[in-house]
């Protein structure tokens, strides 16, 4: 779990432990890789109600591991998700600063965020959406999936708060996107971390 | 809280009504700097339970306040915390992926994150310290601090995990040092972030 050093090792093995001993009957049903990804997100929020709230959909690992075997770009909202990303050798991309998402904001009085995701559509992305803030954001990755043919391996859709995000991520379940979500408000950058990063090292085992 | 456009601002002005609706008579006798901390922290996390668990020390504001008028420099632990860190124009450090400090890492078997502050002690560190992620970073920052002489002007310390995480709180805690903390295996990147930004946007008010 992104340990480096013995010291590091030893910290990330006595923490499995605990995971599976709080939640591991809540997830026994699911698939290893599945349990995989939700052990790591109670890893890494310490919030075990996590097991309860995370959704994943039956094609999500599979189609998220080709697109990491086959090196396809990984689009984040927000750079704090894209600084979590760790030991990737595909592209990892953010267009929250960029001058034209920018443009597009304050053009058409929308999120930066959501901006962003028209910004990455519109330079060709292909590959894995992962959202771990802006409600905004997964609505409009959603809208240009759907009718724009905007191409994603999978969406991770887990933003946070209290405005719009549950209602967000109950429109993303609803979809044919192969896509994990948290129900209700819950969710964020190290949620959203956590599932790329367990994607990764599924591929990489 | 972060927005720059139409869409955004109405997003974080209807967050705000409903965290204060839910934990507004939890921090009522807070000051209302203090307040704005925690509010931003619920917002971030959408987790009223930070609104119990979250112990600023009653130097805290003040002691960071000073520290970013003079644009003092800003330490985290992970590259994930200060790539949330927004609209600061003093320098953020972090050390996490420095040469110094994966040799450090390798020579003492000690984290990485922990080498990672010993490297900007090495280096002159002085000013507020965020940890998000790591406890032994935490631990290394006190023990720094009270027995080497590292200036700080304060310490978040938030970090998450069931591994040594609220242990090294508690010790902060019980510390003279002006600290933010969260009680128990809770905390992360979102909350020291949250926590950040608000002291930047009370200097700027």
């Amino acid at each position: 779990m992104g340990a480096s050093t013995k010291q590091g090792y030893g910290i990330a093995s006595k923490s499995r432990k605990i995971v599976r001993a709080l939640i591991g009957d809540k997830i026994k049903d699911l698939s290893p890789d599945e349990q995989l990804i939700i052990e790591r997100i109670v890893h890494s929020t310490a919030d075990p109600e996590y097991a309860e709230i995370t959704r994943i959909s039956p094609d999500f690992v599979s189609e998220s591991v080709k697109a990491i075997e086959t090196q396809k770009d990984i689009l984040t909202d927000i750079n704090m998700v894209r600084a979590g990303i760790n030991e990737y050798s595909g592209e990892i991309k953010c267009y929250i600063s960029h001058e034209e998402t920018l443009k597009i904001a304050k053009e058409e009085q929308i999120t930066r965020a959501a901006a962003a995701i028209r910004v990455a559509h519109d330079k060709g992305f292909d590959g894995i959406i992962a959202i771990g803030n802006a409600p905004t954001a997964l609505f409009e990755a959603i809208d240009l999936v759907e009718n724009q043919g905007m191409k994603v391996s999978s969406i991770i859709g887990v933003p946070v708060g209290f405005v719009g995000a549950a209602e967000s991520k109950d429109f993303l379940k609803k979809t044919e996107i192969p896509n994990v979500i948290t129900e209700g408000p819950k969710g964020g950058t190290p949620v959203a971390v956590a599932v790329v990063n367990t994607i990764i090292g599924i591929n990489k085992d």
